[in-house]
């Protein structure tokens, strides 16, 4: 005996959201039902509105419902600069810092051959396209310090500096105010990788 | 800057879930925006489906679609003993534990005065009437071992014994196979209140 058909496939719908498992489906279902069915309409209702209008933008392929996301709409920003990011959720984050000024290009991933992601993909044409178009002097590679990461950084550095503009890499290592103790393993042979020597 | 509005309204709307805060409302709307529209389309269609569809069943007041749950359908169950629990889900315990047979009844919560929850508010009329249709002869109280909880099994068992029915309350105490040493205090409390004499 369990819940009816409907409650059920409620339950396992829940889980295509990341996280969820079928203790917190159900946790949800319940909430849902019983205490806030306005919720859960004003959900599907956004749900297919953000699904059915939500698409790329046509400069830097992030995710927006308008034809250039706010960001490649404004002239204010300063078009010298470029930086490329592997999803919109790096946007975000590096505008929240406040202190980058230039535009994006969002790769929406990152190159993995074994999943049969190459440069088209990643919009690699797109973002070459884009250099010859606007007036930007120096591209800055904010891919994650992971493998795939880096080859993905790899491979767009090569291909901007044959267009004679300045690469760069955003650079990795202990947090500001990390303390090392925390750090992860992996972070740290990247710091100690890219310490710099210091001059008096 | 931030993501667009749409985007915003779909992470806003995606906390009505419960558990789920900013950051993971945001985790979702990417994942589904980026890898998943088929799963979010589907989930907004069952939503509204779950929540036109789904009603109470008109005899134990449980969440289901039809208008008898199928516990409430079947022949094959004992129809002497009746189970009050709190909420759908502690129906899906009870039947998961696998060792009741009988009926249940669902309060869809509990008394609350605080809330202005009285007893109409928990189906207490539709037990009573539900009791003189039946053939019950033990009602089994099994709300929640909370101060609500209490107090809602003890205003239904004073109810239910002017009927002249028999009435009892589920044992509370030390889970089986659990640790002393990690049970929660109000629990251990309620174990010592509840001791039994060893007889020989
Ligand atoms: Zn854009
Ligand atoms: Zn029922």
């Amino acid at each position: 005996m369990s819940f009816s058909p409907l409650i059920v496939r409620l339950m396992e719908t829940l889980r295509c959201l990341p996280g969820v498992g079928p203790k917190s489906a159900q946790r949800m279902a319940m909430h849902l039902l019983e205490r806030d069915r306005e919720g859960a309409l004003a959900l599907a209702e956004t749900l297919q509105a953000a699904m059915e209008g939500v698409g790329r933008c046509k400069r830097c392929r992030t995710l927006t419902e308008t034809e250039l996301c706010a960001i490649c709409s404004s002239h204010t920003r300063d078009q010298r600069l470029l930086c490329v990011v592997e999803t919109p959720a790096d946007v975000l984050a590096i505008e929240q810092a406040g202190s980058y000024r230039g535009y994006y290009f969002v790769l929406m991933g990152h190159l993995s051959p074994i999943d049969g992601i190459g440069p088209n993909d990643i919009g690699a044409p797109e973002l070459l396209r884009l250099l010859d178009e606007i007036e930007a002097e120096e591209v800055i590679l904010a891919t994650n310090p992971t493998v795939e990461g880096e080859a993905t950084a790899h491979y767009l550095a090569d291909q901007v500096r044959r267009r004679g503009l300045k690469v760069s890499r955003i650079a990795h290592g202990v947090p500001l105010g990390g303390e090392l103790e925390y750090v992860d393993g992996g972070t740290l042979a990247h710091a100690f990788a890219g310490r710099r020597e210091v001059t008096a």
